[in-house]
């Protein structure tokens, strides 16, 4: 993890070049503007360069960029945590009518308890939610609201392994795409805002009806 | 321009492999989604390359990518025609704490009023907007609205030339940057909604009192 490794970066780029690589672009995650935070606080001179990420690459499914809303994330609930904040996002987005993508969860190097009782290393085997879990959630959240902002009849567009060679993209209403499998990771979400005819034109192409779309 | 092309393009890939370069991410623009829906249609087979784009490489100025809310384009006003349809977009992010990021009009082939009357092809040499053109316009806008979404001291941060080696960036007031040379183009321009500590942290270093960062 790099907030593990920070230190051990910054001393290196000291006296040498140092890269660091990451999955999409740099500035997607704080933890990455952190790092630059610190390089610059110690006068060490930064390059960065941008890289496709999901914020853009989604554009793929045809809904338009500056069409988005704010973007939320969806953590995995538990037994006793099951934060709903990002729920009034998707609401202010529908209501003016933008489309929200949904980054879901990703738990890797996640200490199990008993490794955390006992001071020892272990960690839990990875878990990435899939757009079904993801859904499910949603749907949980709304059920005890009068006037949901969204129902498993809203649509949605399912997108995973995007950007690669079997990347699938799915489009249809969240009770639809809770029947899909997408396989495996990673998957992200749209909740679709009011559309543009361009943007049905190409939704029609990716419409539940097709299983797989490359 | 690709419009214009269209018909060439998708008529090779009829009987052979067409690449289409972009600035960008492809699906930055309408235009190319609608290229892609055409071939679709057409049964040709797309793939898409990701690529880097102003809607994530706009991150580097340390405001927060999922802190954003929908993007505006701000056309250059003439004589006749001011629209300002992005105010309210500009008003309802602020509204809601969110940045926005301000895309500028660039004119690139436009054909002169003459040429129009003698149905002759002759253009205007190509424009692109400046960040002190697009303050002024957004300025402009709010002198006759009493309780203005934002006034000359709006926090902002200035772009030019982002993800080249000579890219700038500069964070101050509408007013302060209105002061600003920011050289050749392309330009961009995010007003700022409210930020986090590690936001601030980052725009510390582009303070209007260093005049250039790389």
């Amino acid at each position: 993890m790099v907030e593990e490794k920070a230190d051990e970066i910054l001393s290196e780029a000291d006296h040498a070049h140092v890269a660091f690589l990451v999955v999409g672009d740099p500035f997607g995650a704080t933890t990455h503007t952190d790092l630059v935070v610190r390089a610059k606080k110690m006068a060490i001179e930064v390059k960065v360069v941008h890289n496709a990420s999901v914020m853009n690459a989604i554009g793929v499914c045809g809904l338009q960029l500056y069409r988005y809303g704010e973007t939320v994330s969806i953590p995995f609930f538990t037994e006793t945590w099951r934060p709903d904040s990002f729920y009034e996002k998707i609401q202010r987005n529908l209501s003016m009518g933008l489309h929200t993508l949904c980054l879901l969860d990703i738990r890797v190097k996640e200490p199990t308890l008993e490794s955390l009782c006992r001071g020892r290393k272990a960690y839990e085997p990875p878990r990435y939610m899939t757009i079904n879990t993801a859904i499910e959630q949603l749907l949980e959240i709304v059920q005890a609201r009068e006037e949901p902002a969204y129902t498993e009849d809203t649509e949605c567009v399912g997108l995973a392994r995007l950007g690669s060679e079997d990347q699938m993209i799915v489009a249809g209403t969240m009770k639809q795409l809770q029947m899909v499998d997408f396989g495996a990771p990673l998957h992200c979400l749209v909740i679709t805002g009011q559309t543009h005819p361009v943007e049905e034109e190409m939704l029609y192409f990716y419409r539940c009806r097709t299983s797989i779309q490359h």
